[in-house]
């Protein structure tokens, strides 16, 4: 057991919860090596919602909000860490949710869905196609899903796969704690802050925003800003840390 | 299969063997996860030996060839990333090796035994007793081991660990990627670099280092030099970054 007023409780929860949800199969080993990663990034930021990421996340609702057909893409880290968030998210946003993963077999497919629908997620099903300028089994998703999507959700993405959605002109929102990933580069905005805080925090701008404050955030998704904020960030909490 | 042609190829490839390691239960699910924190802490320092990482591998190496007694602890995460690397430079320094794990249990020493075994290294065997100032399995090592050595080389240790070998006036000199870590802080010498880089490196100095140098390095083998030069490099890298 964590104690729960241990200053890095939330961290430690959820790398359990990521352990516990590995030992099922619903989370990858790398995925679980991927989390490890994240932290770090975390760890770098101040393992807060920063004030620039607050605006990516109010620019993200905006996003989705006005999307013609907004999907979100869920992995098995997403599933394990936030199943509740993307029920909420896909309430306050009416987006798709389509399970794509990196490492996919069936059995994975099925296990995040079910994890998904018992936390009131509607999850997209059907036959994935190779839809995706991609290779092998990383080009699947589903025709009414992902492909069809002009927006696309994408928490914890491999930069490969933010690229191709990119590529087919989609308009891609990133949730990437480091900020100079190939993900965080290549998304059309990148919200630069951890999962559990970022999902809540862009679920209720969906309930907050006006159609006038909307226009004006999806006037400039500038996501170079958004990147340069989140390194500026580190920056400065590296700049006296052995002090 | 991760394709050859991914930009991050070697660094995904590490992950996969960890992964693969860690469904043998040689790795720890937890030490995945720490794996996934130094992969973070590599990419910032640019994935590759920095000038100030490679004086630390030859004072690392100075360190090991004048110690009366060196040790090499081993553990899940270094059997799995450089069983080779470590027979190597067991040769080159003629340093025992020891296995010693953070989530100890009997099997796993044993699997990794056998896989450093097969790799060429002498592991050290025996009786492990509760000899170093920890708590419950953590304190278990062997006598003409760890607890005997003047000098232990640690690659990836736990801060506790690493501050209970120094409290016992054994020098230590640790290998991990992030220079704010308490076991970076804590070790009389700091090899800022991934361990796959790190040991060869340490092994080459090994045979090119003669005595006059030897002595010289040994001097002033600086520490907070060393971690201040890591931080500063990551910062550099930071700056241009998104240029």
């Amino acid at each position: 057991m964590i104690p729960a007023d241990h200053p890095r409780y939330r961290s430690l929860l959820a790398r359990e919860r990521l352990a516990s949800c590995a030992r099922e199969g619903v989370v990858s080993l790398e995925g679980l090596a991927a989390h490890g990663r994240g932290e770090a990034f975390d760890y770098l930021i101040g393992e807060r919602t920063t004030e620039s990421a607050l605006l990516a996340e109010r620019t993200a609702a905006a996003m989705l909000l006005s999307a013609r057909s907004p999907v979100i893409s869920v992995n098995g880290n997403t599933a394990a860490l936030a199943a509740a968030s993307i029920a909420e998210l896909q309430s306050a946003s009416r987006a798709g949710v389509e399970v794509n993963l990196f490492h996919r077999t069936e059995e994975r497919v099925e296990k995040i869905t079910r994890l998904l629908e018992s936390a009131g997620v509607e999850v997209l099903s059907g036959r994935a196609e190779p839809l995706l300028p991609l290779s092998h089994a990383r080009a699947l998703c589903l025709r009414e899903g992902i492909f069809s999507a002009d927006s696309v959700l994408v928490p914890l993405e491999d930069g490969d796969r933010c690229q191709a959605l990119v590529s087919m002109g989609k308009r891609v929102i990133a949730i990437d704690l480091n900020p100079l990933s190939r993900t965080a580069r290549t998304a059309t905005l990148t919200v630069v802050d951890e999962l559990t805080r970022a999902l809540p925090s862009i679920t209720g701008a969906c309930g907050e925003i006006d159609p006038e404050e909307g226009e004006r955030l999806m006037r400039s998704p500038d996501n170079s800003y958004f990147l340069r904020a989140a390194l500026d960030e580190i920056r400065g909490n590296l700049e006296h840390a052995l002090d």
